[in-house]
C-alpha cells in the first residue's frame, strides 16, 4: 500500500516539468505522462520547420530531465481516460494510474475552426513530428519541381495565420528561401516564389502593441513577404487558399498557424470548459469543486483573467501549483494564482524581432533580436542543447546557411 | 546540343564526391545523382544508433555541398538502369541523363549471406535512416518494457559481425546502457542485460594486427560485452540469434553488421563482377572494355589488388578518377591507381582505440582513441558539422551522457 501523496501529471511541456521540479523535495510520488518521450521547446518549432536548427536542438528527453528527481517517475504513453471518482488516469499502456493530486498540462492541439479543407491540405505546426514534415515538404517540393518542365505556383508558401507563430514562420522561410534554397537549386525560379501570411484581422500580432504589428508587418514586406490582413480564409483545397474576399491563393506548401485549441484529454474532465475547450480554473488554478485537480499552461482558463497561450503562464502556473500541492500537504490553504508579465516577443528574422517588455517598454529591430536570442537560450532546457542551438545559429547568422535540410528518400 | 564532355557521377558518398570536387575547374559538365539528397558520414552512423550524435551531424546536403561548383549539377532520384551502348543513366524521376563518361560509386548494401531469417529479424546499419532505426527500436523497447511485470531478455542486443562496424556498435552500446540507459530506467534490470558480439572468424578486426584484435576484444570483455568468436550464425529468427554450434542467443535487438554486397547498381552495368557482386576494374579503374566508365570505392574490385571497403579507397579512387578524366580530356593516357594506405583504426568507445599505421606502427587506448577523434572531426564535412560533433562530443565525453534520443510517437 502506497503511503505516500500520488501525483500525476499529464504533459511534459513548460507547465508540467515546472510542476514535477517544484516537487523535488516534497514528500510525494510523481509520475509524468507524455505521449513523447521527450520535452519539446515550442518557441522555436518554427526553426526546424526552416532547417535552421535540427530536431534534438529543442527537444529533451524527459527521463533525462528527471533522472536525478527520485520521486518522479516518467510513463510514455497517450492518456485515455480520466476518472475523477475513482481518482484515475487511464492510458495507451500500462495499469490505470492512480492519483491523489491531478495535475493537467497538456497543452492544445491545432484547429481548423471548421474552415472546410485545413485538415486535409494544410500542414499544422505545433509538434516535432509537424515541423519536420513542413521541412521534409518543402524540401520535396523543391526536389521534385527540378523534374518538372515548368514551374508554376508550386514553390510558393502560405502561412494561414498572423500571430508570432505565422509572423516567425513567414520570417524563417524568407531566409529559407533566400539564403539557402535559391542557391541549392540555381535552375528554378526560386527569387520568383511567394509567401504569403494570411491574417482574419486587421493586423499581425493582434496581441501586441500596434506599434509593433506595424514594424513587424513593415518588416515582413522588406523581407519579400505579402502580408494580408483583415481577410479570414473562406476554405482550403488542394495547393490553394481561398480568402473570403473572393481571392485565390496557390501554392505548393499551406502552414496552418492560425489558431488552437485545447488538447482533447480536457475533455476527459468532464468538467465546464471555456473559450477553445479550455478547463475553467479558479483563481487558485484548481478546477472548481475538484480542489485535488489542477490544470495550468494552455490547456486552462480562468475566465476572470484569460492569459496568453505562451510559455510563461505555463512555467509560473506549473511552479504555483507545485507550491499549492506542498500547501495543502501541510494543511494550508491555497493561494491566488499572481501572474507576473513578463512581456512578449516575435522574430521576424536576421536581425529583426519585436518586444513588448513589463511597464510599456517596447524593442524592436536588431536590440530586440539580441534580447529574443538570449531570452529563448537562457529558457532551452539542458546545457548540450543551448550550446548546440548557439553553434547552429552562430552559423547560420554568419554564413547565412540551414544546414539541417535532410530528406527520407522516397520510392515515388 | 551539348558540347561539353558529360560526366555522371552515381553516388554521392566519398569517392562520389571526390571525382566531382576533382573535376571543378574541368571542361565538363557533371551530374551526381544519389537517392538521399544529402551525403552520409558512415564511418559514424553507430554513434547515431547508439543516440551519441544526431542525423544532421553526420550528413551534409549534396546541393549544399556542390551549390559553388558551376560544373556540377545534382539529381535526387534513383538509379534504375544503366545502357552502356546507348550511354544512357535512367532514374526514378527525370529524363535519362546522358554521358560521355560515367563514374559507378554507389557503395554497399547489407547482405545476409543466405542465412536465414537475417532479413526480416535484423536491423542493419548502413544508412542513416538504419540508424535512427535502431536507435528507435533500443529505445522503444526499453519504453515498453516499463509496462511488463517481469523482463527477460527484451533489453539484450546481438549485434552480429565482428569487423570495424560490430566492434564499433558494440562499444557504443556498452556506453548508451551503462551511462544513459541504466539511470533512465531506473525501475528496469539494465545492468542485467547483456550485449554479445557474434564473429564467424576466430578474432575480431580481422584485417587488423593480431595485437590489435586481442587488444579490441579485451577491451569490450572489460566493458562487459560477451565476445563470441570463431562461431558462424545458423539462423536468424524473431527474437533469436542460433549459432552454428547449437547456442541461441535471445535477444530484443538483433544488429546485422556482418557484411554488405555491393549495391544493385553494380548488375545494371552488365559487366563481370567479382567477389560480393563488385564492379570488377583495371588498374585505372575503368571497367574492362569500357573505357569511359570508371568504378570506385566499396562497389569496384581490382581483382590483383583487393582493397578494404573503407573510406580511404574510395577518396583516393575519386580523386583518381577526376584525373584521368581530365588526361583523357587532354588526349593522355590513363595511369595506374596508387594507393597510398593510410591505416585503419576502430573504436571501443571512451578512451580507447586501436589504430594501424602505415609502416606498421600502431596505437591503442587514450592515444588511439585521440587519434581516430581528431581523424574523424578533419574528415567530416562541412564545418558546422564538425563543430557540433565537436560540442556533442566534448558533452558526452564530460557528461557521460546521450542527448540524441527522441523517439517519434506511436500509437500502439
Amino acid at each position: 500500500m502506497n503511503e505516500r501523496h500520488r501525483v500525476v501529471v499529464i504533459g511534459a511541456g513548460f507547465g508540467g516539468l515546472r510542476v514535477v521540479r517544484g516537487l523535488a523535495d516534497a514528500d510525494v510520488d510523481i509520475v509524468v505522462v507524455d505521449a513523447h518521450n521527450f520535452h519539446t521547446f515550442q518557441p522555436l518549432l518554427y526553426q526546424v520547420a526552416t532547417a535552421g536548427l535540427d530536431t534534438d536542438d529543442i527537444a529533451y528527453p524527459i527521463r533525462g530531465i528527471f533522472r536525478r528527481q527520485r520521486n518522479a517517475a516518467v510513463r510514455v504513453a497517450a492518456v485515455t481516460g480520466i476518472d475523477l471518482d475513482r481518482r484515475t488516469v487511464t492510458t495507451t499502456r500500462g495499469e490505470p494510474l492512480e492519483f491523489d493530486t491531478l495535475v493537467v498540462a497538456a497543452g492544445t492541439v491545432s484547429h481548423d475552426f471548421g474552415i472546410d479543407g485545413v485538415t486535409d491540405h494544410t500542414l499544422p505546426l505545433k509538434s516535432v513530428a509537424d515541423a519536420v514534415a513542413i521541412r521534409d515538404h518543402v524540401l520535396t517540393t523543391f526536389e521534385h519541381a527540378t523534374f518538372d518542365d515548368q514551374v508554376g505556383n508550386e514553390l510558393d508558401v502560405v502561412v494561414c495565420g498572423g500571430g508570432p507563430t505565422g509572423v516567425e514562420m513567414a520570417g524563417g522561410l524568407t531566409e529559407l528561401y533566400d539564403r539557402v534554397l535559391r542557391k541549392d537549386y540555381p535552375t528554378l525560379p526560386v527569387t520568383k516564389a511567394r509567401i504569403t501570411l494570411v491574417e482574419a484581422v486587421d493586423r499581425v500580432l493582434g496581441t501586441f502593441d500596434e506599434s509593433l504589428s506595424n514594424r513587424a508587418e513593415a518588416t515582413l514586406r522588406e523581407r519579400g513577404v505579402d502580408v494580408i490582413t483583415g481577410t479570414p480564409i473562406a476554405s482550403v483545397d488542394e495547393g490553394a487558399v481561398a480568402l473570403e474576399d473572393g481571392r485565390r491563393l496557390e501554392a505548393g506548401t499551406i502552414v496552418w498557424a492560425a489558431g488552437v485549441r485545447a488538447a482533447p484529454v480536457a475533455e476527459m474532465l468532464g468538467t465546464e470548459l471555456g473559450r477553445g475547450g479550455r478547463i475553467i480554473v479558479g483563481d487558485d488554478l484548481s478546477v472548481p469543486e475538484h480542489p485535488n485537480v489542477f490544470a495550468i499552461g494552455d490547456i486552462a482558463v480562468d475566465p476572470d483573467r484569460p492569459l496568453p497561450q505562451v510559455a510563461q503562464p505555463a512555467i509560473q502556473g506549473g511552479k504555483h501549483v507545485a507550491r499549492q500541492i506542498e500547501r495543502r500537504l501541510a494543511g494550508e490553504q491555497t493561494e491566488t494564482f499572481e501572474y507576473t508579465d513578463k512581456g512578449s516577443m516575435a522574430t521576424i528574422g536576421r536581425n529583426q524581432a519585436v518586444a513588448e517588455l513589463p511597464g510599456g517598454m517596447k524593442l524592436s529591430g536588431p536590440i530586440g533580436w539580441l534580447a529574443w536570442l538570449a531570452l529563448h537560450l537562457l529558457y532551452l532546457i539542458g546545457f548540450r542543447n543551448r550550446l548546440n542551438v548557439f553553434v547552429n545559429w552562430a552559423w547560420n547568422y554568419l554564413t547565412y546557411d540551414r544546414a539541417s535540410r535532410l530528406l527520407a528518400p522516397s520510392d515515388d
